[in-house]
């Protein structure tokens, strides 16, 4: 148990204000005595705090539950969208933004081809999705959040590696917080994605949590305790350019026998003499030759990598997502599955669970909106 | 900012306690007024905790500091040998153990050859060396802290698979709290270690820090946020039995390439045809290139798993240990960097420091003990 070193009124309050929130997230609708019961605070002090929540316009009445004798009680609950923000995800492909209320729900996709966009051209982009996202929402959103490809500081809202989008030290926060005059929180996509799984997903309140993002990059997103573990260079899960093969391919990162040479869609692509993932699908489905070495191949190198996680964190709750997860499913992924066991104790391949995520293709988005939105609900969504 | 549901006057007086006791572990010897002023509690508050530490027998008055205008102030400081613990090692050639005090000083140290011990065999050993250890304690100790090889459930007490020891599911903690009457705390060696850097040594009290072991075998301590991060089965760092090598020899563990097979101590002596770890030591000093080979290549593969280590985790401060480290030194470390650099993005190889511990032979003795004396001192040493 730690405690800060002066809990003053405000904290309490504030604390207090955090609890009811909570509870009313995970467990609304509900009473306010069923409230006060599962925070343990007094009658006065829940009903005090909802006044202010009903002020905000974060809370609303639902209906009337089951008596136990007396009147029935009236339940409350979150009004799903008191809260808008902006989600962004820079994908290689496609810039993707939405505006995603409080239960992570997006009211609003847009969708922009990024092929080949990079450096100013990709900033001018994304000003373009905010632009329409701006317009389209019903009120002020608050807050945008991104989730960017390569190496992010999100202390410092800074860009600070991106191969695909040709960026380095790109102060994104500080721009769009300019333009917009949001808060922004930046993010490395694999890492949105596995607070998304985290936050609204089927990883939900899994204390320890790794997520795969297998696509044109490879990176991992690592929750650790319930909160989004970045590392002391914000970098950590970024697994994708960890040399993995002796005098291997060229890779966007300018070294060679990166685990993104042999394990991404653009690997498969390459390996299996196809211009698209959609084509190896077609070839690999086909029974193709080469087109089914690249798609087990790319298994087991992420099963090697699987393994060094596992020996690392020993997590037991391994979730795989991003398009080369999508496309080749249960058979990439029974490779996967069996490298990780052949290199790994089975205390750790036998105790872990490895899925394909049921993730929705937006998850980085959501994720990006997650960063968000756990600092306007004012609370770690950690158990 | 998290506080417990309802924090109790009962609960406040710990917390005034801890941080009074840790302010004195940091700060000592100190003044009351300068406590008082670090830790912003009351000069009444200190003053009656004060009393309890006293009467505890874990403040002594230490002398007189600088006056200030009036009357020079007492300084207190923490009783070095208030406490002693029972520290264990259980090595694969040697069984240590040591009385060690509040401030992690060796205050007698026993050793035990153990080669070749394992079983019933190897628990006898066990209560030898405390047997021996608790008659020289001047008092009763306050409990034992054990490092041992493999998989050890902390919490459970249990070590659930020690190849070495030929031990599996071997309820350590509850035999010798049964035996000794004394509280028990059991962790992986490696993660003994990593825990004794970041609470006595040269890793005190960096958030995130990684140390590995290479002995006769290879592991993993890694301490995140200020605490030992042991994973969901506890065996988080246990990185010796990632598969490296493709039809590799044959390990401990029954499986084949693993890490230990070619980074190890025992790797390294049977590739360069020696009997011990000294004569591989001589012969690589005497540039025998069987020798050189084996060393090297221990290090360009532990190259590889800082590689990962550092993809995964993104930890700037990596520490290596272990008998391998400490007899082949910086060649041996040269080989570890340049495969670390080789193989991981500059922004983590250039990011991090890798470096030979300057840890006392006795580290997981010391570790050990850091288990129960961070229990006995009743405050996470975290910051």
């Amino acid at each position: 148990v730690r405690i800060p070193s002066k809990a003053t009124h405000q904290q309490t309050r504030e604390h207090n204000q955090r609890l009811i929130l909570r509870t009313l997230y995970d467990r609304g609708p509900i009473s306010r005595a069923d409230i006060a019961r599962e925070t343990h605070l007094t009658r006065t002090t829940v009903s005090d705090v909802m006044t202010v929540l009903f002020d905000r316009g974060l809370v609303e009445e639902i209906g009337r539950g089951r008596s136990s004798g007396g009147k029935a009680p009236i339940l409350l609950g979150l009004v799903r969208d008191a809260r808008l923000v902006i989600g962004l995800d820079l994908g290689v492909e496609t810039f993707t933004g939405a505006l995603v209320n409080l239960r992570g729900e997006l009211r609003h996709v847009v969708e922009l081809p990024a092929g080949g966009c990079s450096g100013e051209d990709a900033l001018e982009l994304v000003y373009s999705l905010c632009d329409t996202l701006m317009r389209a929402a019903p009120g002020q959103p608050v807050g945008i959040g991104v989730g960017a490809p390569g190496i992010v500081d999100s202390a410092g809202g800074v860009v600070r590696w991106a191969a695909n989008l040709g960026w380095q030290e790109v102060p994104l926060g500080q721009l769009l917080g300019e333009r917009y005059s949001l808060p922004v929180s930046l993010a490395n996509d694999s890492q949105a994605a596995a607070l998304a799984a985290f936050v609204f997903g089927e990883g939900a309140r899994t204390a320890n949590l790794i997520a795969i993002k297998v696509g044109w990059g490879v990176g991992a997103g690592i929750i650790l305790g319930g909160e989004l573990f970045q590392g002391d260079g914000f970098a950590a899960g970024e697994i994708g350019h960890v040399a993995v093969v002796e005098d291997g391919a060229a890779c966007s990162c300018g070294r060679y026998g990166c685990l993104e040479t042999v394990a991404s869609a653009r690997a498969i692509a390459e390996h299996a003499r196809q211009l698209t993932l959609a084509d190896v699908r077609a070839a690999f489905e086909a029974d193709d030759p080469e087109a089914r070495d690249a798609v087990l191949a790319s298994g087991r190198h992420i099963g090697r990598a699987v393994a060094w996680l596992l020996g690392v964190l020993d997590v037991h709750r391994v979730l795989l997502h991003g398009s080369v997860a999508s496309a080749f499913g249960e058979p990439w992924l029974e490779s996967v599955r069996d490298e990780a066991g052949r290199c790994s104790l089975p205390v750790f391949s036998d105790e872990a669970s490895i899925d394909l995520a049921k993730f929705p293709s937006n998850v980085v988005v959501l994720g990006s909106s997650a960063l968000l939105l756990t600092q306007e609900l004012g609370f770690s969504l950690a158990r």
